[in-house]
This record gives C-alpha cells, sequence and structure tokens, in this order.
C-alpha cells in the first residue's frame, strides 16, 4: 500500500511513512469498535483492506473455516480469537468460547473436530489464579468437545497493553466423503431451521457489565456442536448449509448466506424461538434478538424433503430440543433477508453495520 | 482448580473466588513479563499452570509443533500469537514475524508449510493505514513461505486495552514419509550446526525502541526456513533436531533439547557466528549475543557421519551460507549446556529465567 503521496481530491489518505488508508470509508482512518462486530463494517475490513494486501497469498475465501486437502486428506481448517469481556459470565468463560468457538466453525464444515491448539496473551498484572481457572475451563470443554490439545503459545504484554486474558484457538477437522456443506449451496426451496433459543450468549454476557442487571439470570449457551451436526448427518439428508450465528447473531448469519448464495430469506418472525428473558432484556436494552449473539446454536438450511428429518433428529439430541422450522430460502429478493411479522406484515432484516454488543465473544 | 480456603501454611494462595494460584513459585501470584520470555519461568507456566489445568485434553507434549495423524496425513500443526513492539522495525514488521514464525515451527518438524490461518486482534483507534501495511507484509511473506492463507479472523478491543495490533497464525504442514525430527532424537555423538549469524532479531528490535541508538543499522533476520530444510532433508542425511532459536536464543534452545532429551551440549564459544554490530550492541545493554532472539536461524542435530554433507548443503543455501559448527551432544552432563571458551575454560551455559528483551516477537 506503499505509494507517492498524492493529496488530490478523492485519492485515499497518505499517512506520513507513505502508507494508504486502503478503506476511505465511513468517518474514520482508524479502527473503531464496529470494525470487530461481524457486520457490514468487518466485511468492509476483509474486502478492501485484509484481501488487498494479502494479494496473490490468500485464498478467495477466506471464510470462518477453510476446506483443504492436505497429504489426500480432507480437512476443515479454522480459527478464533477471543477477547470476550468480562472473562467469566453466567454459564461459562474465555475458556469455553474458545474451544467451543473453534470447535463449531469446524462441525458448521460437516468436519469431525480434532486437535486444536491455543495461544494464550496474557497481561502483566493478571492473577495466576484467574489464568488457571481459565485453563481449566479450557480443558474442561476439550474433554466435552472431543478434540485434543496438541499444540500452544504463551506471550506476556506490559500491564495497560492487554486486558486480563486474550485466547487464540485453532483447530482441524476430518470431512468424510461425500459432505459438502458450505453457504454457496443454498437454494431456493431450502427449509431454514435453528437448533433453539436465540441471543441468549449476548444477553448473558451483558448482564454481568457495569450497571445493568436483570430480574432473572440468563446463563449463556456456548457448547459443542458438533454432535448435533453428527446426529443430523446420520439421518443421511441432503444438509447444503450450517451455520453458526455467533457475533452479529441470527441476522448477520442469515445476510452473509443470502449475500454468498445470491438468494433470498423468507422468516416468520413468530418460529424464532426467544426466551422471556430474552426479550425482556433486549427491550429494555433496545435491542432486537436476531441480531445478538449466540454461542451454541446453529442455523440450517435443508433440502425440503429432508427437512422433517432433520428436525427430528435435531429434536432428538439435547442442543437442538427446541429446533424449529423458521423459514425458506426464495428466488425472490436475492441477498435480502425479510420477516413475515406476528400481524402479517413484513419487514426486512439488514445486516448490522457495526457492533450492537462489543466484545462478546 | 477451585477448592476450598484453608489459609493453611505451605498452601497456595486462594482469592475470593475461590480460585487457586497453582503456582506459588517466585515473587508473585501473578503474571510478570518473565513468563513471557520462553526461558525457565515460560516453561514453570506450562508445567505448573497449563497442563494441569488442561489435563486429560492435553496432549503430554505441548510444544511448539504437534504431529499428528488426521485422515491418514501426518501433519505438522503449530500456532504462534505475535506481539512484538514497535510493529515495524529495522528489516522487517510483525507481518513478517507472524508469517515466518509459524512456517519455521513447521519447518522445525521436517515439515512442507502449507496453509496458515491468520487472526488480528485490533485495538480501537489504530490507523487503518498501518493496519494494511502490517497485512501487505503478511501476503508477501506467504508468497514467499509457499504457503496460502486460507481463513481468518479480526477482533477489536477498546482504546488501551489491546496494543495497535497483535497477529496470531497456526499452520499446517505435511510430513514426508520417514522423516523423523525432534528434540527427543538428539543423541551424544550428534554434531551440532547452527545456520548462521546469530543475535540479530532481537538487537534490530532493540535498536529502534525509544532512547536507544546504535552506530550501523542491524536489520531482523526473519525469513521462512522451509527452503533450507528442504536442501539439507535432501542430502539424505540423517537429521536428529531441527529448531529455530526465537525467545531466549540459541541458550534456551540448547537447554531446552538437552533437558528432553538428556544429554549434554558441549559449545565452542568462538565458533559461534556473531556479527560485529550485535557483539557491540550487547556489550552496549549488558546481553550475551547466545540469549538474544533470532528470527530466520536454525540449530540442527545430525548424525557424525552426515555433518559434513549437512554443513555444505547448509552453505549452499541463500540462508545457510554462514552455517556453522557449533559444538557436539555429549553423554557428560545431561541437560547442560557447557561453552569451551576462547582462553581454554569452560562455563555453564544457563536456561535464562526471564525475559531479557520483553516483547521482541
Amino acid at each position: 500500500m506503499r505509494r507517492e503521496p498524492t493529496g488530490g481530491a478523492g485519492e485515499p489518505a497518505v499517512d506520513m511513512n507513505g502508507w494508504v488508508c486502503p478503506m476511505p470509508l465511513r468517518d474514520s482512518p482508524t479502527i473503531v469498535m464496529g470494525h470487530g462486530g461481524g457486520g457490514a463494517m468487518s466485511g468492509e475490513l476483509i474486502e478492501h483492506l485484509f484481501l488487498p494486501a494479502f494479494g496473490a497469498a490468500a485464498d478467495a475465501g477466506l471464510g470462518d473455516s477453510a476446506v483443504v486437502t492436505i497429504g489426500g486428506a480432507r480437512l476443515a481448517f479454522s480459527t478464533d480469537s477471543f477477547v470476550v469481556k468480562p472473562l467469566v459470565f453466567p454459564g461459562g468463560s474465555i475458556g469455553d468460547l474458545a474451544v467451543n468457538g473453534t470447535v463449531n466453525d469446524l462441525a458448521m464444515s460437516g468436519a469431525r473436530p480434532m486437535v486444536l491448539s491455543t495461544a494464550f496473551i496474557l497481561e502483566e498484572g493478571t492473577a495466576l489464579a484467574e489464568i488457571a481457572h481459565v485453563a481449566e475451563a479450557v480443558g474442561t470443554a476439550a474433554l466435552a468437545a472431543e478434540v485434543t490439545l496438541v499444540t500452544g503459545d504463551t506471550k506476556v504484554v506490559d500491564a495497560g497493553h492487554g486486558d486480563g486474558i486474550f485466547i487464540n484457538t485453532a483447530g482441524i477437522g476430518v470431512i468424510d466423503d461425500g459432505v459438502d456443506i458450505r453457504p454457496q449451496r443454498a437454494r431456493p426451496g431450502d427449509v431454514v431451521l435453528v437448533s433453539g433459543d436465540i441471543g441468549v450468549h449476548g444477553i448473558a454476557v451483558m448482564s454481568c457489565r457495569e450497571g445493568l442487571e436483570f430480574g432473572t439470570t440468563v446463563c449463556s449457551d456456548t457448547a459443542p456442536l458438533h454432535g448435533l451436526v453428527a446426529a443430523m448427518l446420520a439421518t443421511g439428508a441432503d444438509i447444503h448449509v450450517l451455520r453458526d450465528p455467533t457475533r452479529g447473531g441470527v441476522a448477520a448469519t442469515l445476510n452473509e448466506i443470502a449475500g454468498v448464495a445470491k438468494v433470498g430469506v423468507s422468516l416468520t418472525e413468530r418460529k424464532l424461538p426467544v426466551p422471556a428473558a430474552v426479550r425482556d432484556a433486549c427491550g429494555l436494552l433496545g435491542l432486537d434478538p436476531m441480531y445478538v449473539a449466540n454461542e451454541g446454536k446453529l442455523i440450517a438450511f435443508v433440502a425440503p424433503e429432508d427437512a422433517d428429518r432433520v428436525l427430528a433428529a435435531m429434536r432428538a439430541h439435547p442442543l437442538g430440543a427446541k429446533a424449529e422450522i423458521i423459514g425458506v430460502c426464495v428466488a425472490e429478493h436475492p441477498g435480502m433477508v425479510v420477516a413475515r411479522t406476528a400481524l402479517g406484515g413484513t419487514r426486512v432484516v439488514d445486516l448490522p453495520a457495526g457492533e450492537q454488543l462489543p466484545r462478546i465473544c
């Protein structure tokens, strides 16, 4: 991105090093919290900054999880960093998220998760007892997710230049022959399912931030979804797409799929399972549950003739007991998600721009 | 690590959550910079905190790079986070380190690096131009290292809770049949080689920190070593151990190998290639070049009958032109590294305790 300063009208800003701000978008030449929200601004950062900068070294997709063939094996490979605040919240901790987040990204490719790496960035002054508590959660979650922690790294940054504990995990899973699950396979006619209550994780994290208290405790839904996916695959159904609606919630996930596959999504709003406590908290905070993060739920696009048996398989699994059919994939309004409301109207469910709830994972 | 508070003498400290500090060692119940130095304190953190906390979920090794068999393929898998300060330094940037560091960890298992993940933790307020400059370095380095960037993640933390840009990379490489390179294979009689000048990276980073200036510019040696390793393997030699002496330098790496393999290492100090500029800077700063980080060098332990042809292959490669035989592996003083000095004496080269140069990678 180095080029001669030009200063001409309409040119991107050039700083004192001669480095160019590649994204003269929104209001700022610097990073803002919204770039980390998993919505439109995150997408712009990837499209306008990372992909051009990486150039020929990047695989075109750069998705949540890559499918690669190495040494004759068809593998899923994924990474996520976790910066949730606070580190411990009702129902879990950054340690649970770090394992389940990467396990779920692998499972959403239809892969069986096998091994994880763990890399900690620790802030000087963080209590060893707190780190041990989080590391124990990592170990317990890995056992539950049936993955082995095989390699790791620890870095320390000076006080005031980190925030207690950041964790990165990367993982490898193996994809069985015949499994082909990716957003591009969504097509008109597909039935859209969700595996259970939405919006729970985001509200759980918000509930324990300073100054916020709700009447009831909402516990995070953080959970490994590899077993639920295995049960769905075991039906022999043609599952086209799987996705876990984390940052940006169900709205961001459905918009992403609609955009990639160039299809429309038509939701029946009253079919979305929203627990009363989440609905109340969202009312208080002015949030829409469809935009709130989940850490133990999945969205599935399934061929219509297979929808009933996939739904039955989901409901027979503890992590899919409250599964629902929430909509259909349509040829109309490609790239757009539309919800039919309880009153019979329709509304567009936009891709969120920035960050409703910062640092929820 | 949750247990009842006891308060008994000799018991580990228990905090208000009931969480136990598992490592009542050194002077502090909290993280200090030395825990990130790659020396004895880093080892204690892994041994006394992470491994017990991970429990049965951890593979016994938890080394720099794991060798796993997945879907019939023999793979190397490695991760590292990068927190170097400043982000750009003579000879490179955090972007180069993030690619070369993981590529080299894979190569040190004898693997051919194939794919990388990249995960950025960005601090609110960081200039997009600076991120683009670093991301471009990632792309350029990946092309040079012949790896594809296949998946990624971006998180944003609020201003004052990060430090510009942290990068994690994880990588997968494939290990060809018959290749078995690991520290446990070091054995008495092995010849110990280094691929070139030592101490360069650490001094390059130090040279541009506030208040420090040396007469000459020392440029980081950051480089991908997969090609050098391929040239060494192509000789057909029995290479027992490869290791890149990063944090803690040659001293930490040799101590780690000696400890794992329960062998001694005897060095000829005057054979260590130390550039004059590094020697001068170390004199000024009171450092020993053997403890200063490298980012484009490797240490090899080779069967004695193969040493000459491996040395020749290294010297024929641009990244090994200054390779030297620096010592031998011995049965005496197992776990210990001893240097024979220019004056004919000997001195013990200890494992560094903490951090000589914080945040050099």
